[in-house]
């Protein structure tokens, strides 16, 4: 006969969830400055973006504990991005353990979790939600003085169910490209941001002129100033222009932040620039 | 008094669920040739590939009726890349009419319901898979030969949703960009077309290397050789290379499509070769 008396240490689901809520709210309590990065669209140098800026922040103060959590679950770029493929998340007493990187760069990715590289995550909403949840309650964050939040792709119900479990987020920053086409899904960021009551730090413009290897004249592959004008347009600030550089993209195959690689490059030069900007916005919240 | 018998003519939502099933079957029945078009990731111009392709189709043959199902709803880009923005869809009385673009090609997208450039939608899933049916179901695409459908960036459940209400899909493009980061995506895509069982045509590696405009210098800005490295891998056809050209973005930007702007230019000549690859296996299908 079934037992009802049985069941009774078994949480029903609403109150998993509120447990789980719970264990989101103290884990975040013990994280000082959360910051996501957004975009419009994909493709744009968001993971790109959130790397170095983690890995800069790292730089500038040694004693900084920094962290990523790669949200994008779909198409998941940082570990790649880090040198940290093939590496698994381990579970220990207190948790899962995010991954350590350069400069040690706590990272939490569901790409940790993937069989292979072919293994596309197809799941429906509500599960990748699950997966979010337990990576913020159930990852052994730590004390961290910055956690950057590298949201997927776009303004959908993802990215605003993300925000929904980080409500005390310190601003976001919106990546883009300096395109037109762009610049609409751009408005549409800040406008999601602005809806979400989120603080936007400024918006970041990758991709910008390209100063060819071979005569130094600059080429606009992806059209010019588009971010400025966007910045301008939507009342939110410029934080720098990253221009294109070909070492960028062979640094981010190689597994190594660009500014750590190649500092003495105008792209790591602008970006280091950039990141000051960004931690002084912090410090007077 | 609430009065049960007013109801009798209301379908029950599960009804109107098997109603406009019935209409997207008998809509698509009238459809020769269904192609989409995928990405692992955004911003590698799957939309540039879905809005050329099109212009092309009906550029190589002035009979084919070509249409477009702009199908990512948080970052539509298909209006802006083929000047129709701020248009609007027309309700006749056999439906809802595609606006028509260059080369007679008719689009049908989110953004044409959108007020402003600055709105996101911010949908949950169940919203955005109504908006796709109604897409589906409700537009009068009238007899196609070629519709082509530009998917939500990555392999979530809304690509997922969409390739199931199309289960007749004569084939899938895959497009990518050379750098290695992306080709860990690709992959990601091609498991995700062949577990949906439908047939892949093959890869377009977008954003190949720049010839330098002052200089005649080719500068490999993301890489180089990932696009035939990964359709071998997977066992895929390498169906294009596209050269990135600055016009190309410009052109974009502008609202024409390339091929027909700077017909003579690397870039449009690489992919009118890749058109008649496409024209050639639906043609074997």
């Amino acid at each position: 006969m079934y037992d009802l008396a049985e069941q009774k240490d078994v949480p029903n689901p609403m109150e998993q969830r509120s447990q789980q809520m719970e264990l989101i709210k103290k884990r975040m309590s013990r994280v000082k400055h959360k910051i996501a990065v957004i975009s419009g669209k994909g493709g744009v140098g968001k993971s790109l973006v959130t790397v170095n800026l983690a890995t800069a922040l790292a730089v500038n103060d040694k004693d900084r504990k920094v962290a990523i959590l790669d949200a994008d679950l779909t198409g998941p770029c940082v570990p790649k991005m880090m040198g940290l493929k093939g590496q698994r998340l381990d579970v220990g007493p207190v948790g899962i353990a995010p991954v350590k990187g350069p400069e040690g760069v706590g990272v939490v990715s569901m790409d940790f979790l993937l069989p292979t590289d072919d293994s596309p995550v197809i799941w429906r909403g509500p599960l990748k939600m699950g997966a979010i949840r337990q990576f913020l309650g159930e990852v052994a964050w730590g004390p961290l003085d910055y956690l950057l939040v590298d949201l997927p792709p776009g303004t959908g119900d993802e990215s605003l169910s993300i925000l929904q479990l980080l409500p005390e987020m310190d601003g976001v920053i919106i990546v883009t490209i300096p395109s037109e086409v762009s610049q609409a899904v751009v408005k549409k960021a800040v406008t999601f941001a602005r809806k979400m009551e989120v603080p936007v730090f400024g918006v970041i413009e990758n991709m910008a002129g390209l100063v060819c290897p071979h005569c130094g004249e600059t080429i606009n592959v992806f059209s010019e100033g588009g971010g400025a004008r966007v910045a301008e347009e939507m009342g939110v600030e410029l934080l720098g222009s990253i221009p294109i550089d070909p070492r960028v993209s062979t640094d981010s195959d190689e597994g190594t932040p660009f500014i750590l690689r190649h500092p003495d490059s105008p792209a790591a030069k602008s970006f280091m620039g950039l990141v000051e900007k960004i931690e002084n916005k912090v410090k007077n919240k």
